[in-house]
């Protein structure tokens, strides 16, 4: 029967396909007392050797489409099947026991499992994952279950999950895969931003759509307003795909302005840039139109290894950036690490508030050694293009001198040491920490630009960790004091004669764009996929009138008030989610 | 030989005396077959027996001398000796496996322990420690080991402890606990809230003092300096009797102004009151000359039991207090659970960022039946004293008139039943969030009060826990960034003709109190042991010379500079602290 389920948009576009559901299957296990320890040794061995050649061949591919980071998942996965203690423990088990090879192997991985868990230690967790993902191909193996197998989808479909996880994305043919809809995750979880960094429609957060959805069933994910219709009927599939085709029809009208300049109707010129997590982003930014990248996200350089980057490593990766991007602009932030986002082989202690704790610039600064690193990495490839060098999480102007302290030193001791460094470099801050923002007019004498970071400057603001779904009503962009916050980041910048950019999730928003736009916001650093979509609104719009909108929406009590106003104003931007 | 440790100055004054060290001892156990088990449950039974006898009498003094939610803690230590599955699996091991009765103690309480550890549940953790305490007890009994017993204490003493916890204070003999001292916490730790509240000097967070320090050396505690001298030369004693003569002299000076109002040296009058958290401190605040209750912290009557405390139970608490302080003014907090206070009878999930998550009005919002039932007692309460009722962690309008009609529809009600309440009752709001400070002149317009919770406000206005350590150097109340957003409340609540107050710490601080009469500030609340410096301090000051203060003080650049400024501004106070 037909249904509808709400959930969060978090990719835009319409996709129809049957569902591909995502199940983790439940393997139920009897002890049982078995004959032949011997032959159940045997069949373990077998599974075993045909989970590890599985494996191979996945970890293969991923390195060939996706690259090293990505392959490294699976090349954990594969020295777990490598590790004589785990692989002894389950043939002792079965030896001593009497017991089946898959009861063997359930009761030894779930103690491992336990075990790991139980550490208060992030790396040893994510051990405990891969022994799980690691069981689960086993198991299916020894019980002749087939798991719902990702790699091998090869007609469209839609994923249907209760999450989708790294893993899960690192094994995508993302020429089949037309959509996701997930049970959990918000707008910032990685199953949004990795559809939106793949321009597929997603919805998220529906809490209950892998209950409601049968296996090949139709669904129509409808990513501009956070919808899924199950088992649409004939009419439902009519209007979706006329709904597709004008939302099609949009996009193509974008796509003329990929090589247009971003000006408005008053004819204000505006700098539309992409946020990238790897080199390997910035195809995707330029064949989107972005004029610049607004914020790399170095810490994927760091995620998901076992060490520290070596300066060359970053360098190398740093140079590639620059390089591609020519005379355009890049914004580096440098490390962001804690808070949500652990370095397990940094060893850094559990949190009670981890949001509100030892990250960012706070442990660049005390772990000096590391970032230096990273800075000599980004002077040495300065010299590649047009680079400007970000902190995270400012929140005094001490910490903001003694980081920059630390660029120019090292940046003395490279020209000592005959290495030449981009003669003029700017250094500038995010303004995630509602102190900076209060203290900005302190800050812009001092910075080269401000780029705003809405995502935490919010969290922090409305004091609601935006993770947290029973405080996520809280998470509001268009609430007047946000915008207070915003107008004086960009007055006070504006009157030392600095620049002020936005590198948030609100920076792409349609709604936010007419008042940031209105409170004078000089870049806007958002997903590529929403750079055109973002520059076709801006020709539409006046700056000078948005001016009086913004002023009017900061007078308001509340940010359901300003989101009405703004809505009803702009009437024309409704197909523009 | 004589040496200084540096920590911080938690409790004002000097305290000289010998140290009494609250080591948890650890016993080594080595397991070894004994002949008698019969012998040994023997022996079991009869360090049970005497532990039990020795609670008993442990929980009546304090049942007698600190009340029953303290006598409670010792409640259900007993709850643990007479539980039979405990003492039964005791007695079961020392039977089948030929085992000591204190082998048999440790390993089966260490079983229950990390069993109850392991669970994601704050009650469970709760036993878990409970087992703990009363398997030091039988262990000590077994062993013939003497535990630090705090109640034995009988000549004046200075505790020097890692920590100093609730079950601690609760033993504590105040006639001869002269100080504290502690390796952990910081000044809104429980050892810090409890050494002011107990007006005893206190040190905490020096990180070692419990390494340093033989028992029964001599040491001074300087609550004034953050400063402990272990082991002190003559000349030092005399040194710190002569600053203990003065801080005396001092305190008595200020005594004079007991029943004095508070005015400053031009003639504004300023409201002092006093922070309490239960209806028996409302005599010390009285004692110290506070002119009404600022924040009547009402989560104690909900804490350290197994259920909710009745409408009745929290009218008679309410009703004592105001009847108490009699027209003085009393603002009742409701209730501000969650975050770093957990109720465990109310199961709420486990949060990534408590700090920033379900707690206080958003909790209340959601259990409207628990809110009600307060809202009920706090209105019955009402007709028998002059009531202000306050909502904590206030972030948006919406949620200031959800709960405001909530008050308006029982009001209703219990006129309709023809129960009184006070015809007005004032209605405001905790600001302790950012993004409410920032829009305070939209809550102006609704609220009769502001009082801002400075120790919240500053957290989240820097992104920095105030209990996470590596982060504490951000914990700022100078900050420039703080100052703007109190001006920011004071303002908006004085253009709409309203009063604004502070709750936290900062406004007992003499180095911020200059600041704050500058910024306007109505009403300071504080610690009751802080009222009477307080007085004394804004007799000297000037309000309008302190506005010309404050406004300089909000264009500086650092809190750092701030603080400087001020000490510079006013040495007069430097023997003020």
């Amino acid at each position: 029967m037909t249904h509808t389920v709400e959930g969060i948009a978090a990719s835009a576009g319409i996709a129809i396909a049957r569902a591909f559901l995502l199940k983790i299957p439940d393997f139920h296990i009897e002890k049982e007392r078995i004959d032949s320890p011997k032959q159940e040794i045997v069949r373990f061995e077998v599974a075993l050797e045909e989970a590890k050649q599985e494996l191979e061949s996945v970890k293969r591919r991923a390195q060939e489409e996706l690259g090293e980071d990505k392959a490294a998942i699976f090349a954990a996965h594969l020295l777990v099947l490598q590790d004589p203690e785990f692989i002894g423990s389950i043939q002792d088990k079965i030896r001593e026991e009497n017991v089946s090879a898959e009861f063997a192997v359930r009761e030894i991985a779930d103690m491992y499992i336990v075990m790991f868990e139980q550490l208060d230690n992030e790396y040893m967790k994510e051990r405990a994952a891969d022994i799980r993902d690691v069981t689960q191909r086993l198991l299916a193996r020894l019980l002749g279950v087939k798991l719902a197998d990702i790699q091998a989808i090869s007609e469209e479909v839609i994923i249907v999950a209760e999450d989708v996880t790294p893993s899960d994305t690192a094994q995508m043919d993302t020429r089949y895969v037309k959509g996701f809809t997930t049970d959990i995750g918000g707008r910032t979880s990685h199953s949004a931003i990795m559809a939106r960094s793949l321009e597929i429609p997603a919805v998220v957060g529906t809490k209950r759509i892998t209950e409601t959805v049968e296996p090949n069933a139709w669904v129509i994910v409808d990513g501009l307003d956070g919808k899924v219709i199950v088992d649409p009927t004939d009419e439902e599939l009519e209007a979706y795909r006329k709904k597709q085709a004008q939302y099609e029809e949009q996009r193509a009208t974008w796509a003329k302005l990929l090589n247009e300049k971003t000006v408005t109707a008053d004819g204000t010129r505006i700098e539309l840039a992409a946020n990238i997590g790897t080199p390997e982003d910035v195809e995707g930014a330029l064949k989107n139109g972005a004029e610049g990248i607004g914020l790399y996200r170095t810490e994927f350089l760091y995620m998901g290894r076992t060490q520290l980057p070596s300066e060359e490593e970053q360098y190398n990766a740093y140079k590639t950036v620059l390089e591609k991007m020519g005379k355009h602009p890049v914004v580096i932030r440098t490390l962001d690490i804690g808070g949500d986002k652990e370095l397990p082989y940094l060893n850094m202690p559990k949190e009670l508030n981890p949001f509100l704790g030892f990250r960012a610039i706070r442990l660049c600064l005390e772990m000096q050694d590391m970032f230096r690193i990273q800075l000599r990495a980004l002077l040495r490839a300065s010299v590649f293009g047009n680079l400007k060098i970000m902190f995270p999480m400012i929140a005094t102007l001490e910490e903001f001198r003694q980081a920059k302290q630390m660029v120019e030193d090292e940046k003395a001791k490279l020209i000592t040491e005959g290495i030449s460094v981009a003669e003029k470099i700017e250094i500038g801050i995010m303004v995630e920490i509602p102190a900076t923002a209060l203290l900005a007019d302190a800050f812009a004498k001092e910075v080269d630009f401000f780029s705003i970071g809405t995502n935490d400057l919010i969290q922090y603001t409305m004091a609601a960790d935006r993770m947290n779904e029973k405080v996520s009503y809280l998470y509001q962009p268009y609430h007047p004091a946000i915008l207070r916050l915003i107008d004086m980041v960009i007055q006070a910048a504006h009157k030392e004669g600095k620049w002020a950019g936005m590198c948030g999730e609100m920076a792409g928003d349609p709604v936010a764009i007419p008042l940031l736009l209105g409170l004078g916001l000089d870049e806007f650093s958002m997903s590529a996929s929403s750079v055109l979509r973002a520059r076709s609104m801006m020709k539409e719009l006046s700056k000078e009138e948005m001016k009086v909108h913004a002023r009017k929406a900061m007078t308001m009590g509340t940010g359901e008030d300003v989101a009405r106003y703004v809505k009803e104003s702009f009437r024309l931007f409704e197909t523009m989610k």
